[in-house]
């Protein structure tokens, strides 16, 4: 046995080394956090958003990796998960608007002109022929079978209550902490138990967290502490791991994260705006802990860091303070919409040894691109989903930032009533190629045409100045739909299905 | 790097072999489970309560494993639950009674003639200095770091909230599903979010089952949905695992499982019992299909199923049918009591390869000895724990089952005041050696003498005849449970301790 054992110290020695070949990968997603929430300046310019809220670790991140300046996830937070889940476009996988956390209940508002469209309100399903789902083959079951340990932290939302889709483990997570149909907390405080309160405690108060109960403990920090216990096993055993802390900051309820709130108010914002840049803070200690926690373990260098959000800032009032729809600016409006504001996000990437130190890169990408890239990054390669992958890796970008493509197609789809209408927000299409983005607006079959280069807060429409243009995008954009069978809302005189933007 | 992996093939190959050389444990543990709640009899007869159960699945473990007629646990559940994480006497970790979901909540009820004893209220700590906690290195912990995958599914109640011992991850569980700080469940029903109906939603509200949110799964289902999916990667990677399999059933609140109820109604049972019955064989449903899981992977072979529950039966009415301290005859009493009733159970454990098919042993052996005996299993040895052990393998009974020990001591303590006043309940200790046991009475110092074999019922006390053996026995009790420093009430009148039993 004592043989055995010895042989075995240096047969694994070997093993131990490719599996630490393959990287760790932490995919640090913060929710409806926007493109202006940080310290960071991701515009050419530094802003007044850029002084107002301190971020020092997302700089870090920066400093030691890529900064993406045009990075796009979707409106809102449902599809952006099911995207990074699935590799398909939110118009492909027909979850367009966040999922409710009982089953078979759409979220979409009443409308006194449309009937709701055909999507797919239950959410993402791992199993075939759940209704109003998409089938699909998760992203953490594929690095799960590759040998990565899957590790999911926090809010996931990636399907209704009832469903397959709501329980991580059935993604191929191997450890879920916190993680259900919820898409937002109760609360982030500690002294109210997350929401877990008998006789108040609704479908989102927090699961898995009783350690802190009647604590101070925040939330963000509550999450991180489990996260980087959840570590252990794989460092230990030189496994590499998928760890996905997605974070419930920086979504409503807006509460004071106690360690950062005062320095806010001292610093002249009104008590929600505090509270909103306390807990952009609060989520920012959680990126620097995670990052420290990687040096002290030595293993820092074999990881990949991810930031990024899952829409725009919210910029509602009064659930914001200030005025609506300028929380994002320079980019106009905010989550929920269509137009920079909801959609162009934070993003940065560290890969030591593969990402040069404070580069950045112009070219835009969006958020379906995370399941091929995650997936070439742990070298897993040849693999079988049942879905067709919409997203392209950006990892070439990651090697190159230069090497950019300009005849690219994005695509935005959100056939849904979100909350009242607001600019960009409800019932809209959009296609960004190049510099050029084309809006397409369901209720009257308005095309308005921009140009993110001059004009990145869209306010000048040059559809008028450019007809070809228009057409030719409005073309991409409708064809593109057409094939992914996109749903689109019908109207109630006609009973019809709202037409596409080249039948406009 | 093709050359690699060939390589990698080729040397992985042993490396998994001896991985698969240690033993696979499951701890299906089950609450409040009484020692003839069975068609498996543990008795020297059959009895009425085993015709009336139906667990075949506990029939076909028995044929496959040994049986233990004497095997004990402590009066309630959470002393037992602490026993076997810290290999100690109740008398000895403190905490003598169920902890409360709240910290610093003790949960003794109000007495006119005692205060409370200091006993750990808050339960185990894997943490030093916590309040009102043992402080101790929980069995996981060990398993975990000598390489097993470790996983937690159902009822923890290690700790009370707030504590570090609420959370299965601290005590080294590599997976958690529903563990926390409660001792029974809101609901077992899916159809009522087992207790997760906000407005009404309790703290035992069970965590982390969204997916069977509306659904007819019966908690026990669910939770052996999750206990099988859970064991996924250690299945595929082939690294040995650990599950603790702790059903919230038979706990109350008593619901109809669906699946069994009518039969036993049909039976005759009132609805009460029924009920009851129809959670016993749900609970009985789950073995087998575990059982089946590990023969689908083709591991049975290589894996121990240890079942065991974690007091006696229930015997409190109108909770029950019927009448009262009844439901474990021949046995006296049920939970709560010192009486055989309250902590005799039923054990059975299958080691395919060491234990001999269809045996039993009829020594005596206690819930502590499953943290020495659960690492010899695993082959950890040399293990260091900040507690002291108290138990004892009882490793070597399953190699000889013949191998008795009547000099062996085993001893029951309970300061506490659990309910009003019943046989055996409340306020006393007891002690076993061979066939021999004697019962103290706290508040009136009485002591009672019984022999076990000729009469298991305890309806003879004997201790006017054996007046030596009271002495010796009372002697023995006295000196472990001084030695233990064992918490011992409060005489409001006089301020004073009570004193031990050779003090009386």
């Amino acid at each position: 046995m004592k043989l055995l054992r010895s042989l075995l110290v240096i047969i694994l020695f070997p093993v131990f080394l490719f599996a630490q070949d393959r990287p760790n990968i932490i995919l640090f997603l913060v929710d409806d956090m926007g493109w202006q929430d940080t310290s960071l300046p991701f515009w050419t310019k530094e802003t007044e958003f850029n002084r107002r809220y301190h971020t020092p670790n997302m700089e870090r991140l920066a400093r030691e990796g890529m900064k993406f300046t045009n990075a796009y996830a979707t409106p809102v937070c449902t599809p952006t998960r099911v995207s990074i889940m699935t590799g398909m476009n939110a118009a492909h996988h027909h979850v367009t608007n966040w999922t409710h956390i009982q089953k078979n209940t759409p979220t979409d508002m009443e409308d006194s002109f449309f009937h709701r469209a055909e999507w797919n309100y239950d959410g993402l399903s791992p199993q075939k022929d759940i209704p109003n789902t998409v089938y699909a083959t998760p992203l953490p079951q594929l690095l799960k079978e590759s040998g990565y340990f899957t590790i999911h932290v926090g809010k996931a939302h990636w399907g209704s209550m009832g469903t397959p889709g709501s329980n991580p483990y059935n993604l191929g997570f191997v450890v879920n902490i916190s993680g259900n149909a919820t898409g937002h907390p109760q609360s982030f405080k500690g002294g109210d138990n997350y929401g877990n309160l008998p006789g108040k405690t609704t479908f989102h108060a927090v699961q898995d967290l009783n350690e802190y109960y009647g604590t101070e403990t925040f939330l963000t920090e509550a999450l991180t502490l489990e996260a980087i216990k959840s570590l252990d096993v794989p460092i230990r055993i030189r496994q590499p791991f998928f760890l996905n802390l997605a974070h419930y900051a920086v979504h409503t309820p807006l509460q004071d994260d106690p360690r950062f709130y005062k320095k806010y108010i001292d610093a002249g914002l009104d008590e929600t705006e505090a509270k909103y840049a306390s807990m952009v803070e609060g989520m920012d200690k959680s990126l620097g802990d995670i990052m420290d926690f990687l040096i002290s373990k030595n293993i820092d260098k074999n990881t990949i860091v991810i930031f990024m959000t899952d829409n725009g800032g919210l910029s509602l009032t009064p659930l914001r303070g200030g005025e609506a729809h300028t929380h994002n600016l320079p980019l106009r409006a905010g989550k929920g919409s269509v137009y920079e504001g909801g959609i162009r996000v934070p993003m940065i990437v560290k890969w030591p040894g593969v990402v040069k130190p404070g580069t950045k890169t112009d070219q835009y990408i969006i958020v379906e691109d995370f399941f091929p890239s995650l997936l070439e990054m742990a070298a897993v390669r040849n693999y079988r989903t049942v879905q067709p992958i919409d997203g392209k890796s950006f990892v070439p970008l990651l090697r190159n930032p230069e090497q950019g493509d300009a005849d690219r197609i994005l695509i935005w789809h959100f056939p849904n009533k979100w909350q009242p209408d607001g600019p960009g927000i409800n019932y809209k299409s959009a296609i960004r190629q190049g510099d050029w983005k084309l809006v397409f607006h369901m209720r009257n079959g308005q095309k308005e045409l921009f140009n993110l280069r001059d004009d990145i807060g869209e306010t000048m429409d040059l559809a008028l100045q450019h007809p070809d243009k228009v057409r030719s995008l409005s073309s991409l954009l409708s064809s593109q739909l057409r094939e992914w069978k996109a749903p689109m809302p019908v109207v109630k005189s006609t009973g019809r299905a709202v037409g596409f933007s080249d039948e406009q």
